[in-house]
C-alpha cells in the first residue's frame, strides 16, 4: 500500500518531524511518501493561506495519480483543499484535523482542540461542525505560537504548554485533547503521559485512517459530488 | 495486538461469518477471537433485545480484560452496550455501527443504512445522532428480512435485495451504502460491485479501526464519564 | 388506575423516599405501588451501573404486565431502561428524569440540573438532547455527592447544596431547577423555598405525568419502534 | 384546582366542545371555566389572527388573575400568547399545541401533526422547534378543512379524514397523530381506534398537564424572562 | 420608494432618533416616514408588552397599505409583530433586530447583541434561533438599563457602556457587536471608533436591506404562510 | 462607492449578464466594475474548479484593493473563496449565494435553490448550513443543464425549466425561488412572473447588499478570524 502524505506547510523541518510520526505508526508493509505542497506558503495560517497552499495540495494529488499512490493524507490540521481533492483522487483522502476528531470522538465524551494560533479557531470550528463533531467538540483554543515554533519547543515552553492543555481540558470538561497543529506531532507521548488521558495526533491517525479505509478496499464516492469533473 | 470481537446475537453461524470478515481485513500481526455473548438474545431486534445482550457483551468484556485483549468490538449494528463497555475497559471499545458511519462519513456527501429489520431504524437513527452523523445520515432502510436469514441470501433474494439498495440510495441521495447488520458482512464487494460505489461493512471497519487506534496507543479516557466504578 | 414505580437502586432507604414523595402528589384514586429493580446495583452511577440495574427494572415491568399495571415510572434520574421497557409494556412507560425535564421546560427558559456524581453529566446531557431540550438544558452538574448520601443530608450539607444550587442557576443563566437524582426527592419544598424558583422533582413530576398520560387513555405506540418481540 | 381554559377562536360551538373534553378528562376535585378570548377572531387561521386574538387571550388571563385561577390552559393549537401569559399569570401556563406535543413525545418514536389550513403548518413547525420537537415532529400536514368545519364533520368528511391520517402516518413514518386543531377534540377516541395507534388531544393533553403541575406546586418562574413588568 | 418605520415603543424622543438615523443612511430618492405604534406602550420590555405593541404596529401597516407604502421596517430590536406584518403588507417587511443580525453574520465570525434589559434575553436568543443565527450570536447581554434611557446616556454611562460592550466581545469571543435595542441607534459610530471593530445598528441595516429589497423587486411571497387572510 | 464583482467563471459572455443585472438594481451614485477572476476556469463545477477559480478571485480583490475598491461582489452561486477574500479586503466582500440566501430567508417560509449541475448541490447545501439557513433551505436542486448553457436558454428550454422550478417549489413547500447559479442572472422577472412568487437572483441582491453594508459604513471586523496576515 502506498500512502501519499501532503505537507501545506512549505516546511522542510516540519515535513521530517510528519515523515518521523508516519513511520512510528504506520505498517511494515505501509509505504509512505511525505512531500511538501510547493505552493509558497510556510505556514497555514488562516483562510488565504489555505487557499494558496490548496493549490500545491491539488498538484501533488495530480501527480500521485499518476504514480500510482492508493491514499492520500493531507498534514495541516485545517485539512486544506479536502473536499477538492476527494474529486481528483482515486483512493480515499483524509486530512489530519478530520482523522483526529474521528478517533477523538470515540475515546470519551467530549474532545478540545489546541492549536497554534487563534486565527485558526474559526476554520477548526467549522470543520467540525461539518464533519459531524459540534457537540463533541469542547472548545478550539490556540497557544498563540506560531505554527513553525511549535515544531521546537524548549522544555520550558513545552512544559508552560503542557500547563495550557490542562487548562483548557478543566475549562471545557473535555477528556480527550486534540492537536490542532501537526508542528505538536512529536508531543503526543509527552502530553499524554503528562495529562493522563488520551492526546490524538492527526498525522499518526490519519495514516491508521487511511491504511484501515484501503484495507477495507474502499475509496471515495464517484456518484455525485466528488465525481472527476473531465476538465480537472 | 489482540482483539477481542463479542457478537451480541447468540448465532453461531453468523460469529463464523463475522469471523471469516475479520481475517480477511486484520493485519497478519492481529490477533483476533471472536465471541457470542451468550445472553440468550438469538437476533438482537429492538431496544429490549439489546438490553438483554448487553448483560453478556459487558460479562465478554470482563473476560476479555482479565485475558489482556488490548481493544475490543462490538459487533452489532446498534453498538450493543457500547458506552458501558468503555467503562470497564481499558483499551478502545467500538461498535460496527459507529465504525461504519465514520468510515462512510469520510468517503462520500452522505450515507444511507440499510438494516434488518424497520425495529432498529429508531435505534440506528439514534445512534447516527449521537455519533455526530445526523446530516451525513441520509435515511435509514429496513430489508424487513430477519437478522439471521439475512446470513444465507439465496441469489434471487440477494439480488431484490442490491436493487433495494439501489432505490435506497436513488431515494436519500447518498453516495455511500452502509451495511446496518452483522448478517451482511459477506456481501460487501458483491454489493460493491453491483452498486458500484462505497459499501462499508461495519464488521471490516470495526477491525482496521480497532487496529489503528492500537497502533496509535490511544485508549479510553479515564477523566471522568468512562471512570471505572470501583463496584463495577 | 395502578402505577407501578421502580426504584432501578436497590436501596430500601430509598425505595420509602420515593414513595413518600409519590403519595403526597398523587390523586386519591391512583393505587401505587413503589419497588426496586433486585438487580443488585445498590446506586446507579454510571453507563455500567445502568446497564446492568435495566435488567431488573424490564423484570418488573413483565411483573407488572401480568399484575395489570397500567402504567410504568423508572425512578431514577437517567431513566434505565426506558426504551426496552416501552416495548414491553402496554401502558405509557416514563422516566423521572424525563418527566422532570418536560415540566421544567413549560416553566421558564431554560433549566438547569443538579445531579449526584460528576459520571452522571454525560448520560443525563445526552438523555437532554435524545428528549429534545438540548437548548432548554442550560447545563447539567454535579453535586459531588454519593447518590444515596443525598437521601440523609445533614442541616449544614443541605446548606451547602442549596448555596451550590444557587451558583449553579447563575451560572448557566437558567430561571428552573432540575433534580437530577432521586435521592433529593423529598427536599423539593425545601429548595424551592430557598431559591425562590421553581424546583422539579422528577418522582412527583412523573406521577402526574401518568395520571395524566392514563386520563387521556394514551398508550405507548406498538405501530413499529416499540411493538413487542414475540421472543421477549 | 381552578383551571382557566382560553378559546382564542370566538366560537360558541368550538367552546362547548372544548369544555366537554375538559370535562372528560378532568379529575372530580378540578373546577374548569371555559372562556373564549372576545377578540374578534372567529377561528385562528395565521399570524395575523393569533396576533388579534392574543390580546383577547391576554386579557382573560388578568381577569383570570383576580379571579384566583391556579392555571391556564390556552386552547388552540398554535398557542396563541403563550410566552406573554406566562409573564403576567402566577401559576402556570400551557397550550394545547404544546401540551399535545410533550405528551406525543413520550408515545411513540416520531409524531404527526394534522392541522386545518396549509397557513398554520409554518406556525406549528416553528413552535415544534421552540419546544424541543424538531425531530419528534414527522411533519405538520393540513387538512385543508376551515377551522370552524372541523367541528361538525359529516360521516363521510370524518372517514375521509381518517383516510388522510392514515397517509400522513405512512408518509411521515409518524407512531403518533396530534391534532393540531382544538376543532377536532372530540374526535380523539374515533381516530384512535381507526388508526390504532395514540391519537394527542391536546384539550385533554393540557388540562391532565396542568393538573400535574399544579399538583406538584410548580408554577412559572419569574427569575428573569417571565417576571412581570410593573406596567403590565 | 417610500418606506414607513414604525416604532413599537411610543416614545416621540425614540421616534426622533430614529429618524435621524434613517436620513443619514437612506439613499436621496427615498422617501421615509416614522411612526409610533400607538398602541400605548411606551417601551417594549418582555413579551407582555411586544404582545401589545404588536396590535398598534399591525394597524400602522394597515394604513400604510392603503397609503402605498413600499416596504416596513418594525424599528424595535424584538422585531415585534413581524410575521404578522407580513401576511397583511405586499411588500417586503423586516425588523431591525433581523437585519442587523443578518448584516452582522456577513462581517465576522460570530457577533454578540447588546440589550437594554435582561428580560430581552430570551426573545432575542430565540429570534436569533428562527433567522438561523443560533450559532452565530455568540451571546445576548443586557445593559440593565432601561430603553428610554438609552436614549440620553450621559457622557460616564456612555463610557461605562463601552466598556461593558468590550467586555462581553471578549468574553464571548464574537468579532461584531450589535446594538439590541433602537435607543442606541445614534452611537454606532461612537462605538465604532471606540471598540475598533464593525458595530450593527438595526434602524440603519433595515433601512439599507428594504432598499435593496424594493430595487430588486422583492415582495413577500403569498403562496401559502404569509397570504392575506381574507378577514384581515 | 466602487464596487468589484468578480466572476470566477472566466467566461465573458457570462461576465456581460452579470454587468446587465448589476446595471439594472444599482443606485446611479454606484461605480461598479465587473471582471473575470481570470484563473482559467470556464465554468466552476464542483470544489475542484472552485479551488481554482479561487486564487484568481483573490488576485482579483488584491488588485481591487490596490484601486480603492469600497466592496466586493464573487459573482458564483458557491461563493468562491468568500473567508480568504474577507481577509485580505478591508471593504466588505459577500458572495451572490450568500447574498441570494440571505433576502430569501426574509420573503417566505422556506427557500428552494436551483442550481446547474447535481456537482454542485452538496457545495450550495453546506454553505446554507455555514450561513445559518438549514431549515430555511428546503432543497437544493439541480437543472443538470451546463452553467454555460444558462446563459442562452432557448424558449421552449426555459419553458421546461420555469416547470421544473414550479415542480421543485410543489416538491420541497418551499415559498420563495433561489437562483443557484450566476448564468440564469436575467431570467429573474420571467421566472417570477411565470412562478408568482418571489424569485431572488444573487448578483442583484448581491449588489443591493453591498450597497447597504457601505451606506452603514460597515466593513469585515478584522478583530481576529478576519485579520490580515501579515505575509498575504
Amino acid at each position: 500500500m502506498k500512502i501519499l502524505v501532503i505537507n501545506p506547510n512549505d516546511s522542510n523541518d516540519m515535513r521530517l518531524l510528519i515523515e518521523q510520526s508516519c513511520r512510528e505508526v504506520a505498517s511494515q508493509s505501509t509505504d509512505i511518501t511525505v512531500v511538501c505542497a510547493g505552493a509558497g506558503v510556510a505556514s497555514v495560517e488562516g483562510y488565504y493561506d489555505g487557499a494558496i497552499a490548496q493549490v500545491g495540495v491539488l498538484e501533488q494529488i495530480q501527480l500521485g495519480e499518476k504514480e500510482g499512490f492508493d491514499a492520500y493524507l493531507i498534514a495541516c490540521a485545517d485539512d486544506t483543499g479536502l473536499y477538492a481533492a476527494r474529486e481528483i483522487a482515486k483512493g480515499p483522502v483524509i486530512g489530519i484535523g478530520e482523522a483526529a476528531m474521528h478517533y477523538a470522538s470515540m475515546l470519551g465524551y467530549g474532545f478540545a482542540i489546541l492549536t497554534a494560533q487563534s486565527k485558526s479557531i474559526a476554520i477548526l470550528s467549522q470543520n467540525a461542525i461539518n464533519y459531524g463533531f459540534e457537540r463533541q467538540c469542547k472548545g478550539v483554543y490556540a497557544a498563540c505560537i506560531p505554527v513553525l515554533a511549535l515544531e521546537a519547543l524548549s522544555e520550558s515552553e513545552r512544559a508552560h504548554l503542557v500547563a495550557r492543555a490542562e487548562a483548557i481540558l478543566q475549562h471545557s470538561e473535555a477528556e480527550v485533547l486534540v492537536f490542532g497543529c501537526a508542528g505538536l506531532t512529536q508531543q503526543q507521548s509527552h502530553f499524554s503521559h503528562k495529562l493522563n488521558l488520551p492526546v490524538v495526533d492527526g498525522v499518526r491517525a490519519g495514516v491508521s485512517m487511511l491504511e484501515g479505509l484501503v484495507r477495507n478496499k474502499l475509496q471515495t464516492s464517484k456518484r455525485n459530488t466528488f465525481q472527476t469533473n473531465t476538465m480537472a
